[in-house]
């Protein structure tokens, strides 16, 4: 089963538990067994999995600034007249898909795992993320 | 096919080889085509795929210091009487699962490769491993 | 079904969109709905989802430069007379494997997603990714 979510985010930095949204659509498939596969259909965002505390998320929004700062000169800024080569460069680097297994209707994620929707974008955006879900038996 | 690895760890950045594990749950799996995936249910290790060597596993732990440093302020620390933010951010850093595909009974692993955990958090702690085997045709 | 692409690259971050090939594998598997997985058999070259331009494939190899340079020195170039511990770092920063969900007999990226193979190596070499295509009803 191959369907999509729509999340609006609120800004740069906007960090997002999605996990109630992916519940749902596991729900709805009735799948008891097997793999759910995110993709991130957007090269300015990224899908992690950690703990949902607000501390971590304003240390992540740091750390991010600091391996890739927003104020460097970037090359896709000057050619484009774009600001958001950062952002580029920080969806590479947390990346734009996950894979969580799944048992008796429900994802086998650990006691303090999470998934968000990072943004990493310049201004609010609405992201689609495409939930594959492959039954095992 | 879903399953479970435990794997006991030593301490912070303990690196353990766990590829002789993976190609037990394999074996004893009986499928010989398709898709293995590793789940690790946790927010402060790691999964990677690299080569086994021990001057690379320094690299590693150096470079991890250097780009996300224990000793720096971080809120989730400050808030929870924690000191594993760190910990955290390097596991957000290097992802929490793999997947790796299986032919004739075999992980296609390059001839350089090997599957590691990344222990990240400051102490020895013991991590599940979900394992799950998509067969193929 | 399960096969191999085989990719030669130029040298030391090259980076190359290997979307077309990867869509001719889909073709010819016939499949319309699905999973792609991609996993690249190296220990020192990279996979990546992001935007095909030139100002950005510039920006990504000053990052990789700024965030695991070449000259450190490293345990694994001093232990082997190796000078590619830094290919091996950012490799296990970016990650060797993806994922793309398909429909309609089409890879389901987004308007400016493209597949890269990033070589990290310090010289040209034949790179072999094995692409697994897992059919959903």
């Amino acid at each position: 089963m191959i369907s999509e979510i729509e999340v609006k985010t609120s800004g740069e930095l906007d960090i997002i538990n999605i996990t109630p949204l992916v519940e749902e659509v596991v729900r709805r498939s009735g799948v008891a067994k097997g793999m759910v596969f995110l993709f991130l259909k957007s090269t300015t965002s990224a899908l992690i999995i950690n703990e949902d505390e607000e501390g971590l998320k304003s240390d992540l929004r740091e750390t991010l600034e600091t391996l890739i700062p927003r104020s460097r000169r970037y090359a896709h800024n000057r050619a484009w007249g774009e600001e958001n080569a950062h952002s580029h460069l920080r969806s590479i680097l947390l990346g734009n898909s996950l894979q969580i297994p799944l048992e008796g209707g429900r994802l086998m994620l650990g006691t303090w795992q999470s998934v968000f929707l990072v943004e990493l974008d310049v201004r609010p955006r609405t992201r689609k993320i495409v939930v594959s879900i492959i039954p095992l038996e």
